[in-house]
């Protein structure tokens, strides 16, 4: 029940509707912004309620813009009624019927680098944010809103924003108040510095400014994150860990790493997972991270005092590590802090303090470029999300990756990628099961040999070899590449299911 | 004659030397950093006595740094006498003996981002800088170093260098002095941000500090930058510029851009110096440029009062532009202000400020990737510059060419680029003499429609069209892409020498 720890002005009350009131503010074609970053902070309530209006008759496909994708309540619900006419900046393949309608060009998907598509709305370029729903833990007497675990673009959604919706969440922990640092740049000319120089400044606001007046409506939530359980690693991803900390510890001998590390960014998933948890038995110490997104690893390296510091634009703890949050909540409020994305991934910041930044691709070429985003050149698989913004930025940027996949049958590494999201210019060193490409300084030719040798799958190094060195007679130059084989190993794919 | 105006200290003149004594502070297997950006403010004799010796018989090849590609008297010289060992960061076609060296992969070329190099030296990526030779105007009573027209990295190449050669070059006019601004960027930790907000904002040295210690001899030079004059604006590339500022004037008639234009970027070559002088027949004023490098264009607009301040990290007057230079050398001073590359191309500084960035491109594809640097793939034009620097980071970019080359035999606008050096994520805005096509916020497939019809010749549209339709039957996803032929334009021009 909503009680005055969650609406600190008696007039909140008078505003709280069911979801179904609310969702009506939501009519067709328009663009919705919503509160989250992955299942972390998003709304639930409302556009449950607008999925199930629009089952019943409602006629309402809405353009859905948020932090990046969120979590099945709004992605899965919305997507299966086809509720969803466009959707901006993010997806992940793990949504299904969005990653259907993505494909069949249904749902009109734009993929961007995440630090761009708050600007982008602030520079007008994609219209007015028709409503916003803002998940929060509190509204404060004053009518600012405390947020969940998941800022994302709520900021720049909140500030554009002709419609209000609030869900206050009773599940959402008290305890996250005053974790978060809400900065909203303005717009040039006479735009200033972002004056962040380490991952613990503070430059904003705890609290959304939003004010009394802009809340159109509170509907009250008590649906939990819907964060699953990652993988724990496996020895492959245990062996990408170890070269990573090899490579790293390497790096300080050579004098090209300070001996106290750069903060870190860190992508998602079972590799990423599995990297930071490599961290925890290395001999670094006091790490920090500036990062888009904090997973399990984070809370457990910041427990063991591994970790000093990590900020990012959100958190999203396991059932078992919210339980471990809940125990000791002051103890990460100490060591964490919630930002916007925009923030999280501003260029600026990333040069600034010189992250060591490090991502997973889908696929790499033996010249180092990299696809994130797109199978066989067709198909969206995941967006880029941040993975731009850090590569290109960081001090030193690490791609790493198993080798194979399909249990073997697809190379990651390729003669040609079948999609560009990072190019040659980018990339640094790339690491998979198999060993260390640091290709730094380094011609095409030279990276191509030195990534088939260290990264490639001993099962595909043959025929990568063999494009490599027809290329180099067939079609000399700079970056021999056979226009007519570049795509042979993925073609082989398509036809047979198998790379070999 | 070197006299106490360009060698302001006695203890300077024991310090001359002739070229060839100079020259063999050079040896075998060294990094050797230059001054200068583009056929300016780079060094003369050093490096012609050093093919000499060459040629003479001194085994010597030479890592070559640099800003951006510089004079023939070190391309062409050392390159055609086989002195080049490696060469960074960037390098144009216009250069033939280093054309074919490095497309023979004798010379090796790492083509990076502009903003990048001067990082990773300071990183210690690429090792120590053995000699640095910097073209000067003069050395002041401490031996600090007045600079001539190209800074480049000089900057960075003169803080890691070990000995360090001044050319005092008696024909660049006293009057650049004061025209600098040298700012060395501290490494990380404890960096702080770049305090510039504007074009105009100074935040360096009007020097180059390095002090009488540290140069180890001076050469006297009187050759003059090797600066052609640019092509004149052709019908084409004027109706590129007609395109270019009418469609900047709907973007103010929209709001999208403010009635105040934010500054300026523009890339080189005769399209862009078009799309300049297009500006002075526009209704636009007190413009502002914060680019990379400065053409005759930009003076002319000064000179017209159209331009009130332009930034960059040299400037290329031609013959007849400098003369007009030397008239009214105060105007200029007053109007123009030379930065480091690292400084002017920085993320930190072109998204503060928000630049509208316009770049031309060697070629481009249906779904908004660009190719800066490659020919079909393999053959290396010109290095990839400063385009990916302000692309992905200005507010709003814009890349314009000519819909085809090879008198209408090759298109500009194809399937697939054979060498993606800016993803379909860093791109808003295509013009070509046909038209514009702005695919901000669009899906890959409308992005294809709106290219095809708006920037492709005429002569290719169907080709392109065909190519789009079949790849959605056969190859449905969200960026529908058929790796069989995705390639076909290209690969008939490499047999037949038409893409028709």
């Amino acid at each position: 029940m909503l009680d005055s720890s969650r609406l600190r002005n008696p007039e909140l009350f008078k505003k709280i509707v069911d979801p179904e009131k609310a969702a009506l503010l939501i009519e067709d074609g328009m663009n919705v912004g919503v509160s989250g970053f992955t299942p972390s902070g998003y709304p639930k309530k409302t556009t449950m309620a607008l999925a199930r209006a629009i089952s019943a008759g409602k006629k309402c496909r809405i353009n859905l813009w948020s932090g990046a994708s969120v979590g099945p309540e709004i992605e899965e619900e919305l997507a299966a009624v086809n509720g969803i006419k466009g959707r901006m900046p993010y997806y992940a393949y793990s949504n299904r019927s969005m990653k259907v309608g993505i494909n069949k060009n249904e749902i009109e998907y734009l993929d961007q680098h995440l630090s761009h598509f708050a600007q982008h709305i602030d520079y007008g370029y994609f219209g007015d944010v028709d409503v916003a729903i803002v998940e929060a833990a509190a509204i404060t007497e004053n009518g600012d809103i405390v947020l969940g675990s998941g800022v994302g673009n709520t900021p720049m959604l909140v500030k554009h924003a002709k419609r209000i919706i609030v869900e206050v969440n009773t599940s959402i922990p008290l305890s996250y108040e005053g974790i978060h640092d809400l900065y909203v740049l303005p717009l040039p000319p006479g735009r200033r510095e972002i004056p962040i120089y380490t991952p613990r400044d503070r430059v904003g606001s705890r609290y959304l400014e939003c004010g009394l007046d802009r809340i159109d409506c509170i509907v009250e939530s008590d649906i939990v994150d819907h964060v699953r359980n990652l993988t724990p690693p496996d020895a492959t991803s245990e062996k990408i860990a170890d070269n990573l900390v090899e490579f790293l510890e390497h790096e300080q001998r050579v004098g090209r790493l300070p001996q106290q590390l750069p903060p870190l960014q860190s992508g998602v998933g079972s590799i990423a997972n599995a990297v930071l948890m490599g961290l925890e038995k290395s001999k670094f110490e006091n790490l920090e991270m500036y990062t888009e997104i904090m997973q399990d690893s984070v809370f457990k390296l910041i427990k063991s005092g591994k970790f000093a510091f990590a900020s990012g634009c959100a958190f999203t703890p396991s059932p078992a590590v919210m339980q471990m949050y809940n125990e000791d909540p002051d103890l990460y409020n100490k060591h964490m802090l919630l930002r916007p994305l925009d923030i999280t991934n501003h260029p600026e910041i990333i040069r600034r303090m010189g992250l060591i930044a490090m991502n997973t691709p889908l696929e790499f070429d033996i010249y180092g470029h990299a696809n994130s985003t797109h199978a066989m050149g067709s198909t969206m698989m995941n967006g880029i999300g941040g993975s731009g913004d850090f590569m290109r930025n960081g001090r030193l940027t690490i791609f790493s990756t198993e080798s194979t996949a399909k249990g073997g049958l697809i190379s990651r590494i390729v003669p040609m990628c079948t999609h560009v999201d990072h190019t040659e210019h980018d990339t640094m060193v790339f690491i998979t099961e198999q060993g260390v490409a640091d290709i730094r300084g380094l011609t095409p030719i030279k990276r191509a040999r030195l990534i088939i040798e260290k990264c490639a799958h001993p099962d595909f190094r043959p025929l990568l070899t063999e494009y490599l060195e027809r290329a180099e007679k067939k079609c000399p130059g700079h970056e021999p590449t056979d226009l007519e084989h570049a795509f042979d190993l993925q073609m082989k794919f398509v036809k047979t299911g198998s790379m070999l």
